[in-house]
């Protein structure tokens, strides 16, 4: 029996076309040989948005629905005003496809350079809910531009999103050694908000009784991922925290070079996407200097979501060393994908 | 002619009497003889709460409004419930005081461990909106328990509140050698709010060309605090991401124990507040390990905000070098307030 991966591929804007291409390198070098891929490229971003004006229009949204899962690279550039592409494509991708799941793991690979000294041990994930919180487009401005404007920005959460987020952390916390997950927000002033957060949150535990559970305000978060970061083990979080906070877990742990991240619905009922945390460095395009590994574990995490496990973990294992061996001595954004493709092909 | 400082003193919960103590310390030492200082306790917090169930009475309230300042220890206890003292009595405060510049200095002391490699200069100010956005109270919760609850948070800005806290941080970028002013928003998804800030930022800048100017995402600022604290000069932010970014900075500046705030009516309308960024740390109260140097620094910023220069001037010298000095042996909450006293008055 062979089996087919149907991967629709949205390389977007500045580096995203490099890094992908190194993605798709090591997801063929890393599938047996019966497992066809098939891959299907989107052209979406800033040059169709120049040439049509349009940035996710409904026909490649259904076209976008047929495939197993996503691969994206960046989207976003200085020529299109901010937010176009943002609200317009990737983040009405994230909530036409239910992305409930924003998952970010932050892990320190060994010989990788941290902003941190002492080199500590950080091995944590971030389970970031993707499709509520300030990120739903509801707020607006009134007398735009006049000395009298108004802007508002509405925070929506509801039982139903809040629910289905904290019940997918417990889960990935049980299975995890440690078995520790933390809450993030800042119910002392988002009252409304973070009590239906801590609510569900402690309700949920009771259910976990095998999973240690604690609270932390955002902003003190931030502290303890600089000053304790080896304390995390899974994270849940509301959408804007979540943005802030992986940012940060990226750059303790080497980088946004080398964050990956899923935007997953769990239900199955739309294809998942899988994208690096890092945006399209226009500055850098065609220079040869993007750090491709974000994308290529993005591409171990999308093997992951379908099923394939061994594979995930040898493209983890291939980073890890590769990450250990490197000298130091610069390598392009193609030699970084050739040696993780031999790798994993070994 | 014999001038007098007529200081509102809120000690507040845990580790806020101890440390308010060291502060009013500093103050008498620094002053010249001639200026008398007076100050007024006022019994607020959580004791208050749970002996009247008030946070803050309007005859409190107009009390405080007499004052020439207010010096805050910190509010908290986990025996009252989250949101209660925080909305009911420090937010409260900040709005009803107009405090629309919350003024938060970071900056790396000789000698003072970082949890950054290398040491890195850093010597920032975040100019933090004190009035608007997430912190309004707008929002509520709908079905409240219910499996379809909705709750919502409204983050209101407005371009009188957004204009006259821009203004003031191009005054303070201008005032400072460097002259670079970095405005940090979210503008590629709270577009309504992003938009406002961004443009009333770029309006207001074009009567400052001295002043060097950026803009940075949230979520990037938090990599560039770790990363490359050095490029920072002036930030100016919305309510929440400063909150956010303020404790940031004070860990990658040696900890909450050494971070100053000013909430600051510079109109002078109302009395300002100042208060170190730590809260009440109920775990260490009475102990002797809270650090006073927070509130002492925020006591400069209390004088200088009165026109007492020179005086906030001698605190800040005297700090760093109490710093400089320092060899690790524990001293107590008592043992720096001393040594502090002792060297503003020589
Ligand atoms: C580009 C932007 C809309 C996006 C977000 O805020 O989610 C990015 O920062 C991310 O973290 O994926
Ligand atoms: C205690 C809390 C309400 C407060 C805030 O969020 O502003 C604190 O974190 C601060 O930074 O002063």
């Amino acid at each position: 029996m062979s089996r087919s991966l149907n991967i629709a591929v949205i390389p977007g804007d500045g580096i995203g076309q490099e890094v992908v291409a190194q993605g798709l390198k090591v997801l063929s070098a890393v599938l047996p040989q019966d497992v066809k891929v098939e891959t299907t490229p989107y052209d979406l971003g800033a040059q169709r948005w120049h040439r049509t004006g349009e940035t996710l229009p409904d026909a490649d949204l259904d076209a976008l629905k047929g495939h197993d899962a996503i691969l994206l690279g960046a989207i976003g550039d200085p020529s299109v005003p901010s937010g176009v592409l943002e609200r317009g494509l990737l983040l009405k991708l994230r909530f036409a496809f239910d992305h409930y799941i924003n998952l970010r793991p932050s892990k320190l690979f060994p010989n990788t350079a941290t902003p941190l000294a002492g080199q500590p041990e950080i091995d944590f994930v971030v389970v970031r809910e993707g499709t509520e919180g300030p990120y739903t487009g509801n707020g607006g401005s009134l007398r735009t531009g006049t000395p009298a404007e108004v802007a508002t920005e509405v925070s929506v959460n509801t039982a139903y999103g809040v629910e289905r987020v904290v019940r997918d952390a417990f889960e990935r916390a049980a299975a995890r050694p440690r078995k520790k997950l933390t809450l993030v927000h800042k119910n002392n002033v988002l009252v409304y908000a973070g009590h239906l957060w801590k609510n569900t949150f402690d309700r949920v535990a009771a259910e976990y009784p095998q999973v240690t559970t604690d609270y932390l305000h955002v902003d003190a978060a931030t502290i303890f991922f600089v000053t304790q970061p080896e304390r995390f083990d899974v994270i849940v979080t509301d959408n804007l925290f979540g943005d802030i906070l992986t940012d940060l877990a990226a750059a303790v742990t080497g980088g946004i070079g080398l964050a990956a991240s899923g935007n997953i619905n769990p239900t199955g009922a739309f294809p998942s996407m899988f994208e690096p945390v890092h945006g399209s460095a226009p500055d850098i395009a065609g220079t040869g200097k993007a750090d491709p590994t974000a994308t290529i574990l993005s591409v171990a995490l999308l093997l992951r979501h379908l099923g394939f496990e061994a594979e995930a973990a040898r493209i983890e294992e291939a980073v890890s060393a590769d990450l250990a061996e490197r000298d130091g001595t610069f390598r392009t954004t193609d030699e970084i994908g050739d040696a993780l493709a031999v790798r994993v092909a070994s």
